[in-house]
């Protein structure tokens, strides 16, 4: 007997919508009932993403909670930040499962959220029961969870570089950078002078530099998994492709003993049960391209004995791992089900 | 109970090769009995395609035609021209369903496959029963074959664009224009100079023109379907990324009361039962990546009333409609089995 | 003594107004009076383009066109269609020699202007006076002219490509087709979401097909330059590149005789004193990234004997050769200069 | 009264030998007089570089070193590492002022150069001559040396950027990270697999991770900056796209009452007699493509206040001041002349 969960998608015009959109047509056990949106609602979804004509058959509707949650057991939320906070909570009273995609739901405390994304968040009460959308990290959670804040693009990469490390104390924590590469899907569809091929093509650049929101959400869990607070420093770099995050993360190693074979020992033992985490053998270092059109995560790692550094890299698809992917990851553990179900395993080679 | 058929790739370690590994990941009847290769004999798949690492865990072995037959039912030859066709007939006498990804079996005459590839052919009885595997036109053949020259890249594109007007006599046959762009995977993976992505990046440039081989492969099934010679003028251009062909087609309309409406019907009609193929709706346009990454091809059509004539865009992944996908695609049929088995049905987006 | 002519750029802040001050830089004899704008007037020029810092010190004035004309000798109009026929007719009756880069001043029927480009055209008597600024082809007119329209960019390489066959009646008027592929500046800066890096990069796709607006102003010069009225097949391509056209130009030959040979001595004659033309040797087709950061066009010619058919493949600089340094040229020539002067005469490579 | 230089470039086939040979066609004094190369003697320059058609007339000649000194004054070395310093010699001997374009003349140490590079150094006199050609940081030296080891691409980019902290002792030395991403034209034109498009297109990943050969170049000249022995870690990216690097170098202050405009003042005041440097103002960071066809440097400092650490962005184009512009920058002060004497000032945008 096949069980079938119905799904609703607020915010689908834009590329969080339409990778949803996309990866619930190979998911065995959910139905997409409602597509909503703003600007797009009365449209056909193939107006506005036209290379699914005669594929998928929806017509984007007005954002209207109580229809949504009437049809729809599962909602995800897939709005510019500052949206989901005004949304979620009627959504999770009326019985459904939510998994926000923005930040909203991403920090345990609400001040540090309004003090980087601005906002009046009085939704308190329901905020303290989400969790983090890392599966990786947090898997249990998730599993009874019916409020998820899926993490960031960046702090996914980054985290899953650093985890091993900050459980484990392996590093001096005023150590730790960060610099981060993304794919110009990461700016969405909204169209902006910056994200244009002909300004962002042939060309990389660093923006948002000791100022990018994402430096707090990485810093709320490296503390979390640490112990201790943690500050990083984090610098992402707009690339000229179209998806794919790299992070590379360095930091100091207390123990100059460590090799490179001792950190691989650890990282394929801490990721042993983690089926979108692939460790890569010595000496490999990962593409983004290996990640895309996958949830897959690539940890490389290296030992400098010169310096006493660690240094991961570690390639996600920002917008399946780094975002919708790891959205419907976080959803099969809240339904109890595999966390691989209906999800691309692997990227088309080249 | 499910039936599984083995299956042997000879040129395991070109672009060809990889696109059939990942491909028959997904497939439900195929499993890979046999690597084959030469240079790369005795290696790891890993050691040439890291991004396997931990997912595909195969060797590379000689290319030992005796035990390839014992071992698989099927075998594709992902060879450079000139070399299946010493290797096929055996395999074929052995047993073997043979599919061809070069360019070996797809010519009715082997005079003319020798003009413009050279080569000396003694194989005149196999090959003379070969189909050629472009399944939206030659389907029943391939049903029953034993040996299919899977269609070529550029081929592919132009022919399903083509076929509709060249079947029904809709075309003047002197004024056909074929300009085409495929990505640079399209030349292999074999490193040459012109290639590189210093040379190949951020510049278009025609190659081949007036000359290319892909020429008497296009004239000789655009006869067929019109059942008058056909000459074709055909104009390859190197492209500025990894994937994807778009075919522009012209042609003179003979019937100057045609209207794009006409046209469409008449697209839809022809294609009904093809489920590869996406008729896009008046207007609409294919972009490549629409198709990358899925065995789709996408077509556009216009008619211009001030020319008369008709301009068909179509567009392909050809590393998988172009390629592999399509040699599983003529698999499935030579098997009995649904076309569309295995097969990944729509690319990601963006 | 050096001669110093005054210049005002009225729409300096799009792409079109970059490029003039950053060739004017290089230029001897031209000075820079007046940068004009509508929404970017009050700001520096380096707040639209941060690379300019420490290296032009420019502020963006109004639009006053009595200042610019008491304060410039010269003016380029960089702006959107339909804008500068509201502009040319007073500068130029204020003595300014006058160069608009949009399609106002092209048409020598304002009739078909309209029908393409919409607007109120009341300037009927100063458009007469207008000349087309495609100096290989107009250069004795240029050089009397107090207002030039100057050739738009898929026009520039195309016509270019043609102009031997039209002038000296060597094809069937009524085969041309002409593929044309652009590099995505040709969309401007404006922010579109087509134009995007997320959408454009790493694909190909055909747009405004048997309808885009450079088809009339192809028509107008090939019907001039043939003395016989001439329709032309057009279609445009966006190409995931920034600067560069390529246009593959087909026709058939009207002697069957022809062999490339001839073509070559006809179009090296043709353009013997054309310093910013290179027609490449036989065999040799042009990247477009050979022509980028010049203000060369390079031609490639072929004859296919099968096809009776020349296909001429012409490689420019849009935003150079197709847009500004044309422009510049005409500037030259209007001033009685070298038409070479202070324009850049080879790409870097690669 | 116009002097004339002549000059030679011996392994002219290459990157380095186009970029000169296009350089030098803009410098007022400078003359080819000899173009060497090993595979490529006998053949024209243009049939190695098509697009020079009609523009650049000359013959790459066998390398004959006495010929070479007989008919040039000065003479690029433009090979892989470990030639150079096998003729370097007898070019001084002779007369000639050489500008190797390798790392074998980079090192004060050749014990250093043989550990990373191998090679059997026998030339320790002259090596002893040789000055390090960067010349923001060695002017004086350069001015009079004849024997000059031009700068690595990565270093260069990465030793402007620390070079006001390594001075002026403003850095913890143990903390200094160096993140650099460069185009695909850094690995040269000969033919690689991981250069190729379809391999490095839409991509992006490290190598050499803690052991790439810039590394100790960086560290000896900033140890020779800060008068200690520096350590660095330096992790070099490879970019899809043509030309550019961007490093991005991390380090802690040891004041922690500097802010960015501190350090903006004081990289302002360490370039002020350096026509190539171009600081930015505060929060604005660099696009390689700002650099990109020109010798420039832009430089783009941050400060941390939250972790102490400065962060500087650094961009060139690593083929012009990473390379064959830096060449010509020494030339010039070697020469006597100005140092921007015929070097391309700003780059074209977009």
């Amino acid at each position: 007997m096949t069980e079938t969960v119905t799904v609703g998608i607020i915010g689908a015009s834009g590329y969080g919508g339409v990778q949803l959109v996309r990866l619930l047509q190979d998911h065995p056990h959910l139905d997409i009932a409602y597509l909503a949106g703003d600007s797009s609602a009365g449209k056909a979804f193939t107006d506005l993403y036209p290379h699914l004509h005669n594929r998928v058959d929806l017509k984007v509707e007005a954002i209207d909670l109580d229809a949504i949650a009437d049809r729809c057991q599962v909602v995800f939320l897939s709005l510019p930040n500052n949206l989901a906070y005004n949304m979620a909570p009627a959504l999770v009273a009326k019985g459904c499962k939510v998994l926000d995609l923005s930040a909203d739901y991403r920090f345990a405390d609400l001040n540090v959220y309004q003090e980087w994304y601005g906002g009046d968040r009085q939704d308190g009460a329901i905020a303290a029961t989400a969790v983090y959308g890392l599966p990786e990290l947090y898997r249990s959670d998730i599993q009874k969870a019916n409020l998820v804040g899926c993490a960031g693009c960046y702090p996914t990469a980054t985290l899953l570089a650093l985890a091993p490390l900050l459980k484990q104390g392996l590093i001096d924590l005023e150590t730790i950078v960060i610099d981060a590469k993304s794919g110009a899907s990461g700016g969405g569809r909204h169209a902006k002078t910056n994200l244009l091929l002909a300004e962002a093509a042939a060309s990389i650049g660093a923006y948002g530099v000791a100022r990018h929101r994402h430096t707090p959400e990485i810093e709320q869990i490296s503390s979390n998994l640490s112990g201790q607070p943690v500050l990083v420093q984090f610098t992402p770099h707009l690339m000229p492709m179209v998806r794919g995050i790299l992070s590379t993360v360095y930091a100091k190693l207390r123990d100059p003993g460590l090799v490179t074979e001792d950190l691989s020992t650890i990282y394929n033992a801490f990721y042993r049960n983690a089926p979108w985490v692939n460790v890569l053998p010595h000496g490999v270092y990962p593409q983004t391209k290996w990640a895309c059109g996958s949830n897959l995560c690539y940890l490389g790692v290296e030992v400098d004995p010169r310096t006493r550094r660690v240094i991961v890299l570690s390639a996600i698809d920002n917008m399946i791992k780094g975002q919708s992917g790891q959205a419907v990851q976080c959803l099969n553990l809240m339904m109890g089900w595999d966390e691989t179900l209906g999800l691309p395993k692997l990227a088309f080679y080249p």
